[in-house]
């Protein structure tokens, strides 16, 4: 199964940019009137048929749609320090896509290195990964902040988690159990050199609950992957 | 922290080779009578005093051991079989070493494109994980076999489970659920387009139970890194 990506939708009809026509067109063969199935990042897949095909653009008239289209039983934001190394980081997109996220967001934080993150990049990335795994829904990828302005605009609702490896600490495991499939979950993951006293003071205060990952000395990278392998499998059991 | 890999062991004096000498004296600045800590991929770490610095090895004298360094509270032996990308197979091998594994076993199935593995390659990888991840004990990375062959010789008293995409299955974490911590744990982990239907026969019949990890579509090293956090969470509460 391949499906493609409408980077406009008008209505019943999706566009395909430059990129995406090309691949159905010269790679998969596709004519007018043959059926494709489209993603718009919204959720839904949406089975079409296509209409026109131009140089730069085709487009298609949606038949029908298929909502929450390889959808998670859960909602995940992921809030992760850069790493030094950006293909690190872009590895994690891919992975944390394939696997099941909502948001990433990119976090600079007191004791961050890398204070540089091409989110374009990262987004092609994650909108290639759902693509690939067959998700409807592509991860949003919100421009960087600092770690303090994301906890003080943390939805209050959510179940507010920030991964560190010192002070009191509960395991992940257990901060999850229990917690419903509908509530947001929020899980912050700190740079090498973890967060600094006063974002944990304030992640606390802000009412984030510091959770342990095991024993196991795990990179940035690892860690955030890691925490969304286990949001994953405290759900889909 | 830093420590440095051990090629040979002789009582209790050990020897780095050319490669660790030299991170050790020109990158650490080490000299004769430091102190440094050394694994030898046994599980210990060695707390070493530097003997002899020569251009191509180094010598050590091994003062105390601290037993089960880094060690994680299973035992698991992963058998995947390798992606088309040897790139994607190498990240597995790094990140399930940071995670926590003992055996990384290359299996060819009937459905495998590759058919080819540096083992050597692996190893490297493997150890630079371990030591960057403050492991004492290295993965095994044993010859590639195919997985009829690796069917055939499981231990007998092992968990053995087979992770696949059809049939009758259970979800891994239930599967992991009440499992002993000193019980070997074995995941198998198919090529794309599955494992086939002989092999997953082979498998019923010689005591593997057929698991699900979930709804998402996951390529494989993605599978094989899930399946070690899943055991990583497993017993890391």
């Amino acid at each position: 199964m391949e499906i493609f990506h409408a980077y406009r939708v008008e209505g019943d009809r999706v566009f395909l940019d430059a990129g995406e026509t090309a691949h159905c067109v010269r790679v998969k063969r596709h004519r007018e009137g043959d059926a494709v199935e489209v993603i718009d990042g919204s959720g839904d897949l949406l089975r079409c048929r296509l209409d026109s095909v131009g140089p730069g653009e085709a487009s298609a008239t949606v038949l029908s749609r298929e909502a929450g289209f390889g959808a998670h039983p859960y909602r995940l934001t992921v809030g992760v320090c850069p790493t030094k190394n950006a293909d690190r980081y872009e590895w994690f997109v891919e992975k944390a896509t394939e696997i099941g996220v909502d948001v990433l967001a990119t976090l600079f934080a007191d004791r961050s290195e890398r204070r540089v993150m091409k989110g374009e990049r990262l987004r092609k990335l994650a909108l290639s990964a759902a693509k690939q795994s067959l998700k409807g829904a592509i991860p949003s990828i919100p421009e960087p902040v600092t770690v303090k302005d994301f906890i003080r605009s943390a939805s209050s609702g959510a179940l507010k988690l920030i991964a560190c490896c010192y002070g009191d600490r509960i395991p992940l495991t257990q901060a999850l159990a229990g917690a419903a499939a509908d509530r947001e979950i929020i899980i912050l993951i700190g740079p090498e050199g973890d967060f600094s006293p006063q974002e944990l003071k304030m992640a606390d205060e802000a009412g984030f609950v510091a959770v342990s990952l095991g024993d196991s000395r795990l990179r940035t990278e690892t860690a955030a992957l890691a925490s969304v392998c286990a949001v994953y499998f405290n759900f889909c059991k």
